[in-house]
């Protein structure tokens, strides 16, 4: 049937799906009622055509200027770079950072060819020399990988001598961790960036 | 975002996929270049407008009657019964098996509620009763499990006063498998089983 293997080439095409979860999408789609293939048909047009890149931080947005940098409470001389929208999400869950945000949209790579014109930091560089506000830290949140450390050192190389601070989000043992089970190269990191007990 | 979050619903909705796979899933939609989600938002609506079901074994098909009930070359006097589209491919795969099939579209199960006027039942009756090709034997291949084997005995009680014979396909240990491993009931099944050794 030419159309259902069109169709499974297109779910293989997607991010974890292997051939038999594409096999078993394609089931659903036969036996869903029309009007929800309809719905799922609608909606993807309609997401791709709704949503484009914030023009300050680059994340996702439906509108020109996304609701995290138009909200007027939000602080805007922190800036949070994270390498995914999804990591802005994350970020957000845990209630704790008023600043703003900026999305690289990936990670340097020497391995997979990514250099820093493929990514938005031009962008970035932009937002801290020509902005309204004065930024005054800069919070590298890029995954902690070997990709994410080279884009946080190329960052700081470059924003550093703008006299703008640059921090990097602290890597060790995730709370209710067991040291037991943490890999030798968290601990090591964790033991590294030990402080001091305030009491 | 309103058309992210309805996407979000909407790939909730399909199998295997969770809140985190949903959100990988609608991430790669707003990166995929514009014309691959077009392909798959066209194809959606091919597949399911196109694909009906068989005439003869209501098996998943582009054509009034599928492509294994239009080959003269296969045995009509042998139907394999399975309970899904995905079955026959399996059974296929194998290729041992020349006769022609017949999909239920589901098992029998008192649990989920689902009787004989809910499943392909009455269109294999019929088939049977009415067919012009007399049917001699239906190999009732359901899975191995409650409601599977609760659907074969329902058939053959249906059936066998038709005076067809129906068969049930073979339980046991599975090649390859290490004793050791397989699960108490398999076995068990595979020792009542057991069958003379020809040499």
């Amino acid at each position: 049937m030419k159309s259902l293997d069109r169709l499974l080439s297109c779910f293989r095409r997607m991010p974890g799906i292997g051939p038999k979860q594409a096999e078993r999408l394609a089931m659903y789609v036969l036996r869903a009622p029309q009007s929800d293939i309809q719905d799922l048909a609608e909606t993807l047009m309609e997401t791709k055509s709704a949503i484009r890149l914030c023009s300050q931080c680059c994340d996702y947005s439906e509108d020109p200027i996304c609701p995290i940098c138009a909200d007027e409470s939000r602080d805007r001389t922190l800036i949070c770079v994270v390498e995914d929208a999804q990591d802005v999400a994350a970020v957000e869950k845990s209630r704790t950072y008023r600043g703003i945000y900026h999305v690289l949209h990936g990670a340097l790579s020497s391995l997979r060819g990514v250099g820093p014109r493929d990514i938005r930091i031009r962008e970035l560089l932009e937002r801290l020399s020509h902005g309204v506000v004065a930024v005054s830290e800069v919070i590298v949140a890029t995954d902690p990988d070997a990709d994410g450390e080279t884009t946080a050192l190329y960052l700081a190389s470059q924003i550093k001598p703008m006299g703008i601070a640059v921090t990097r989000i602290a890597c060790g043992v995730p709370l209710g961790g067991d040291l037991d089970y943490i890999d030798e190269w968290t601990l090591s990191h964790s033991l590294a960036g030990r402080r001091p007990l305030e009491n």
